[in-house]
């Protein structure tokens, strides 16, 4: 038997499942979820657009309600769990911050790409001087090694992070890859700070990867109700609540309730069922940004190569958000590398 | 990076599957998905009423279309895979076999409960004696322990078995278990013996518990395009075969051919999503069989206590099928020990 460890469960149905339903979700939504997900035991209810503080746009799309009714919504309804709200800077600024924390937001996940966690500074330092609780949260986790994870982590460790997120945006890790890096930034940071993993379930493995994370030293970990999330979804807070429960986890959550609400609550409110599918899972197997995915079916397209073998490409060159461009060089050499094929 | 290790797939989305689409998958419909799995590179497609041979019948179902007729349709439509049959001695016959024989059915899967192999002897002699290749299938594996699995599976080995599976018909594994019950065959068994691992995705870990399987030793692994299965469904092959590509097993799977095939062949032929909820995720939870639920529904009812509560129990005592009529003293006792702690 495994030693029974405690983890507290950072709920993102109001947050990255505010994607999966085009951030639509109304004051009443945020109401009836977040009063719900209080009493079952999750620790951190995060309630923000899908993008972030002021990601309400029309670059982003836009949320139903305002930022301020959505978090007051949520402040009502909540009365052990911690609100939490994202910002990703360039989108949020130290304004919204500000305001969400006058609104009483008490901890605050300040998100970048996985090798620009510098760019964090400014609002971490911020975020301490107001007293919320700092999270850093490190996107695209599967693109860079551990020791560069390590980096950036102690890169926001100084900024005052009281915790760092390991976070797999594409759902493209394997559970060996995702405890490998929650173990390298357990032995890397002070024992103060404390280690979050965020998965998403593109390979059908979000459940598998948090068990790893947790295994390695993980002290958070992210779910949602159903998985509602952007792609393939999160974890499954019902789901991960029942697998936990028998692998001696410790979650605190009411499992009953967890999987009530799943079913009775967020299913109905899904337009569209959230699931692994082909586009979802061929991000997950390439490990790319979902902003590639118009660019690459539309130089598909174009060039008549199948849109996987793009994204499988830019996969393997790493390629990050901003070399949109790259993506028809590389079509073109497939179509090339094809054409030669076909003439031999 | 691991040991690229190679395994055989076993795709059972025209068994298992047919419990998920009531048994009325067509002569067409089997047309069009064993002729594609076999282009796909599967080593094995069964196909059979989702309880075996001779299933077709009032108490498990009628099928859409005979089972002659569904064989044969697979026949004509597999170039390259062993055609595949599933029986369960008490519901199929050694005549039934024989008829599959002749139809072209190549390997027979005889399934019996766990603790129970020793039904399969007659039936996996008289498989020899027509030349099959012959699996055991120990079904709710997850019910005793590995030494128990290990007698079970010595026995098939006797009989004749080629294979044998560990089968965990409840979903409710997880990796660490999976992986300790292979390891116990694969040490117990001639190394001629191979061993299959057949998940279900009840606890979300259908995937990682196939790994683990892979792991300690299995040769064979059981999928369906996505995950068509009873409740909450098998391990989905396009997800399996993508997975398990980036963690450096062989399959020998065309990924993308899955994809689609999950996609545009099997999606819009379900009659409902194949999701895990909340009595699929009761079962895994509780290890229960999936034949309790109406009943222990049926006595929630009656007692005012939630089913859950008593499929749990059930499982806690593992109540085998046949034993329905604990049911109603779970739920009894389940009551009284609630009005105690109210009159506290």
């Amino acid at each position: 038997m495994m030693k029974k460890k405690k983890v507290k469960i950072t709920d993102v149905t109001l947050r990255d499942g505010m994607h999966a339903v085009k951030h639509q979700f109304s004051v009443d939504d945020v109401k009836e979820i977040a009063s719900k997900l209080d009493a079952l035991g999750v620790s951190h209810i995060e309630v923000t657009h899908g993008d972030g503080l002021g990601g309400s746009t029309i670059q982003y799309g836009f949320s139903k309600e305002t930022e301020e009714d959505l978090l007051r919504a949520a402040r009502e309804s909540i009365k052990r769990a911690k609100l939490t709200a994202l910002l990703l800077p360039g989108i949020g600024t130290a304004e919204d911050m500000a305001r969400a924390k006058e609104i009483g937001v008490e901890t605050i996940r300040i998100a970048t790409h996985c090798t620009e966690a510098d760019i964090s500074e400014q609002h971490m330092g911020e975020a301490k001087r107001l007293g919320l609780e700092v999270v850093g949260f490190l996107m695209m986790s599967h693109m860079v090694s551990a020791s560069t994870l390590v980096e950036e982590a102690k890169k926001m460790e100084s900024y005052g992070a009281d915790v760092v997120y390991i976070v797999d945006s594409a759902g493209a890790m394997l559970p060996e890859e995702a405890g490998e890096k929650v173990s390298a930034l357990r032995q890397a940071l002070s024992p103060n700070v404390e280690i979050g993993f965020h998965a998403h379930h593109n390979l059908g493995l979000s459940i598998a990867n948090s068990f790893a994370a947790i295994d390695a030293g993980a002290d958070r970990i992210d779910c949602s109700l159903a998985g509602l999330g952007a792609g393939a979804g999160n974890t499954p807070l019902e789901v991960f609540a029942a697998a936990a429960d028998k692998r001696g986890i410790d979650t605190g959550l009411d499992i009953y309730s967890a999987m009530d609400a799943a079913e009775d609550i967020v299913k109905p409110k899904m337009i569209r069922p959230v699931q692994i599918d082909r586009v979802s899972l061929t991000m997950g197997y390439a490990g790319v940004y979902s902003s590639f995915l118009l660019h690459a079916f539309r130089a598909a397209e174009q060039f008549g190569v199948d849109a996987r073998d793009i994204l499988i490409e830019l996969g393997k060159r790493k390629v990050v958000g901003g070399q949109e461009d790259m993506i028809v060089d590389v079509a073109l050499e497939i179509k090339k590398k094809t054409a030669n094929v076909t003439m031999m």
